[in-house]
């Protein structure tokens, strides 16, 4: 692996210091931000993730805030998903789409005030696609990048540690549910969440100040149950099926494709970005969907780029997260296989720059 | 330095085999893509960067095509430089600003055809903010990122490895202009421009396929001139007072206080994003500018956050980029100073993570 070239372009953020002196040895860049990726080792971390609890700096999951009385309104024309399932104390996933029905982000969408939302975006510039079409349609809103930095704490041990710190009511948010809980004198914004299966939650830290006395308390309050700091970890989102956009779907795909189908509200298509081409696609049926891949194979390389899936001579799919899974014993995939070919059983084969393998379209992911 | 972790999602580019077989070390990511930072070491990139003939992968450098009849009237709308100077022999560097006059990206504008134009970006997802415009406005446009990679030669020898390639008709370049030029059966778009004051060109290398090929034509024919990878080098684009977007200037800054006043037309200001914010910075002056500063200092840490400038108590302002300078012996760096503090041999204090040094705020960069 190359190294990474420091500059304030590739930003810091509120635990940066916190993650150096826990030793991160990897990063990778996300939303123009550092996000750590390894620790001790991919499957170290793993390991330890599934088993106690980790601090992760998921500052790069920045947000983009929509506020005043045209926010709602605005809301509503970027997701097909009905924002009127929306309350202040649940977060929604909402795919975000383009004229075409393309993924632009899969973000989570949170009301923390009247008028006030925030975008938890993944990794795309949503906030010159909200700024550009709340000043182009003349919506009575202000978009901004607040100074909110998401630290997520997850694992086995995340709700011990989080009742600690926050007081055992915070074990009472259910999945993506949010509330506000209090440390030091500051009420956070925390919702049941995490982009891992082993549960957890989310602390949205508005204030960089308040980042490293927060980090500490965790780390303080956790000693015993063996925290330490973590990150996303490549093993085990793909066994749970945890899709990342830019790896797994793009501009490219619709939300129909990603299997994110549940989160599209017909009632909402006439008034949405993408609407009529997803209206086209629930007739015609997709053309590809993601699936779960099991890869036969003793090692993989890194999936630094799609990885075709083969039929014989033809394509019919690629693969474009991979790794070997631990627990599992086999090559733990996510992978986008054409129609014909995507139902469970069916056996393919992935060409990978170190040799070609048996690929297995599974019928659910692992965990 | 920690090690960047490879995924689909950190994009490849149609050079990277070739950048990895010439050893590339350190990448940095530019537009979710993959951006060389060095091979042998800064120092001796930049010595042979000064010498001899270097090819840069600058895939990075994406572009976003706006295609349409409407397409003259939509990118007026996005700077406000009067595009009435644009010609099909020539690129034009444009200032794309926000509502309030801040700087969303800093890219060269081509006129590749009657109505299609190629927006050269830097470091921001311009793409999304020009597609939402379109969309909303109803312009009548598409607006893609077509499989155009940029590949810059770039040297005191450059002009003789690109008329070995392209015939000697390409030296009849000016600066910034353009031309089609034919090797192995193919025209390409060539500039003459880059990002070094070495003087050189970029090839806009339409579609993936022809990237290695003529890679390894570039170096074949390149022998003797000792050709070899490279990549936009830190000191040297310092000493040469080239500024990065998102290190130098962000959103938060007009062109105005980044030297870019001469890009901004007054006729424009009426009808472009941010004109009014522009008109008013005209009356009132700008409160802050960049500036060459030379740092007193032997080694310097990588200036991988905003760095304040102190006069006494008081911060008037940051320094964004800095290296210490093989030729000139000293730091170079160039930060943003407040007025009242910028005037040419004003002396102030620079605060680094490694310790506070002498800063002179200069009159111009080094070379």
């Amino acid at each position: 692996m190359a190294l990474i070239a420091p500059s304030r372009r590739l930003r810091r953020t509120p635990f940066s210091r916190g993650v150096e002196e826990q030793g991160v040895k990897a990063y990778t860049v996300y939303n123009r931000m550092l996000l750590p990726t390894m620790f001790e080792s991919i499957e170290a971390d793993y390991a330890h993730l599934k088993k106690h609890v980790q601090v992760w700096d998921v500052s790069c999951e920045r947000q983009v805030q929509v506020q005043g009385p045209g926010a709602a309104k605005l809301l509503q024309i970027l997701t097909p998903r009905d924002l009127r399932k929306l309350q202040p104390d649940r977060g929604l996933y909402v795919p975000i789409l383009n004229q075409n029905g393309g993924m632009l982000n899969d973000p989570v969408l949170l009301q923390v005030d009247f008028d006030t939302f925030w975008i938890s975006i993944a990794d795309s510039d949503l906030l010159l696609w909200v700024k550009a079409l709340a000043g182009a349609c003349g919506f009575d809103v202000e978009v901004t990048e607040p100074d909110v930095s998401p630290l997520a704490v997850q694992g086995p041990k995340a709700e011990e540690l989080m009742a600690r710190v926050f007081g055992d009511a915070v074990c009472d948010l259910r999945f993506f549910g949010a509330g506000r809980f209090r440390t030091r004198n500051h009420d956070y914004v925390i919702t049941r969440s995490g982009y891992s299966k082993q549960g957890g939650f989310e602390i949205y830290v508005d204030g960089s100040a308040r980042g490293m006395p927060l980090w500490e308390e965790l780390f303080e309050a956790g000693k015993d149950l063996k925290v330490r700091a973590g990150c996303p970890n490549l093993i085990e989102r793909i066994e749970g099926g945890l899709l990342s956009y830019g790896n797994d779907m793009t501009d490219e795909n619709t939300p129909f494709e990603c299997g994110l189908g549940k989160f599209v509200d017909d009632n909402q298509l006439d008034h949405c970005f993408g609407g009529r081409a997803l209206k086209e696609e629930r007739e015609a049926g997709s053309v590809q969907e993601v699936r779960a891949i099991e890869i036969t194979a003793d090692k993989l390389p890194p999936c630094d780029r799609a990885w075709p899936l083969h039929l014989g001579a033809a394509i019919v799919g690629q693969v474009t997260s991979a790794a070997m899974s631990p627990d599992f014993g086999v090559g733990v995939a996510i992978g986008m296989v054409s129609r014909g070919h995507w139902d469970a059983g069916t056996m393919l084969e992935v060409e990978t720059p170190e040799g070609t393998f048996e690929a297995k379209v599974r019928e659910s992911f692992w965990a």
